[in-house]
């Protein structure tokens, strides 16, 4: 069997062997489901940028420019880091430049040996699963966290990720082992547990409740994020699942 | 009411403010576990020591030297990391030196600035919490891991301490949440779950299960294991509960 490591923050990543390995990136709240979103509704490409002030020089090559600290749009951006900005293919055929607190940070931070990066979210869990399990690499899930602090939406999307693919990849690492459980202890009600993250706490009170029920909804789009050149850019995944055909 | 954290990682640790906290460090397999079993059992004092070299030069200060790296007892040392050398009284009355791979740097990382450093351990959940639910002091709980990553056993003692003190202390910690739930959701049969742990297994390879079973066992001993001018010394707890003295 392929193997699973979950690493609970980007302060840890460096711990991890990330050669040859799919590195599947996750920040639910916000900066990966919006990346999805983005590609979903036609973004041509999304380049994720470390810092506000390198993101800001790309509106003078005809990007979109987005950011976001602390929960909150950056000043001077033109849009922030809500997934339904890009709703009804808003962007269609833009190139977007987005610098986040934690997401595009942990992407930047994956970048390093590994066979290919990926962007992970709810919104299209299964999309990836079925990618992941036609390779034939070790998986590293690398949660964004929140400034380096394990964070409870990132690490439950890795127990579901863990979950979905235990057919085809087993784990030696205590992260996929506790996050799987904890999921499996959750799901049912999976989102009552994730609004009791500090996170999402965080979130309700900048009024954007409409984004955090978007953002854990399950399985909307059926492409993944992959990261090509320094681009995330979108791939249909071309095996429907008959869980998504209804 | 006062408030838990839960840091997963002493490479996190910087991430927290320690002031005027009690932090606790955990290290189950077997750091803690062992050091509070020797207080339990009579040791005068234990001095943690990060690195081996200075460990081995206490020798020559009638200290009894204990040292462990990757689970097994380091060479040159007269005891390892086991809580088993030290019942029945067998090292009364001395002083120990002890270096481990995760414990003792734990340990070392959590004095700047906290109120009081404790150790905790299964073995002495109650009486830990006892004290800390007399005490007016926010707590962070330290979970040692393993070189750096989040370990299950460490971050599980994390959720039962939670647990056991949530008529005292509240959270607003996604470590502290998620701990508390999957302890929660596993503690019908904790041991069988955490035998699942990749130190375990690890330990299990080195045969030492006996050791596991008695790190896993709650609550045999009725006192803390507070550092006071770097050394580790027993504290009796006063006040027994109910649940303890049958």
């Amino acid at each position: 069997m392929r193997k699973i490591e979950v690493c609970l923050s980007p302060k840890l990543i460096h711990l991890y062997d990330l050669q040859d390995k799919i590195v599947v990136v996750v920040d639910i709240f916000r900066a990966t489901s919006t990346m999805i979103t983005a590609l979903a509704n036609g973004v041509k490409a999304i380049t994720p940028v470390a810092d506000l002030e390198t993101c800001r020089d790309f509106k003078n090559r005809n990007y979109v420019i987005a950011g976001e600290r602390n929960g909150l749009p950056a000043e001077g951006f033109e849009l922030g880091n809500s997934p339904l900005s890009y709703l009804d293919h808003a962007y269609k055929g833009r190139h977007i430049a987005v610098t986040t607190t934690n997401g595009t940070l942990a992407i930047e931070k994956s970048k390093e040996g590994a066979a290919e990066v990926l962007i992970g979210a709810f919104l299209n869990l299964q999309a990836t699963a079925d990618y992941l399990a036609g390779k034939d690499n070790d998986i590293l899930i690398h949660c964004a966290g929140w400034k380096g602090r394990f964070n409870l939406e990132d690490s439950l999307y890795a127990g579901a990720l863990t979950s979905v693919l235990s057919q085809s990849h087993n784990y030696d690492c205590d992260g996929a082992l506790a996050m799987e459980a904890l999921y499996e202890a959750n799901k049912a009600d999976l989102t009552a547990f994730l609004n009791q993250a500090s996170h999402a706490k965080r979130l309700q009170n900048h009024n954007i409740e409409a984004d955090i029920d978007f953002c854990l909804s399950f399985n909307q789009y059926n492409l993944i994020g992959k990261l090509v050149n320094d681009e995330l850019v979108a791939e249909a995944i071309p095996f429907i699942k008959p869980s998504l055909q209804n």
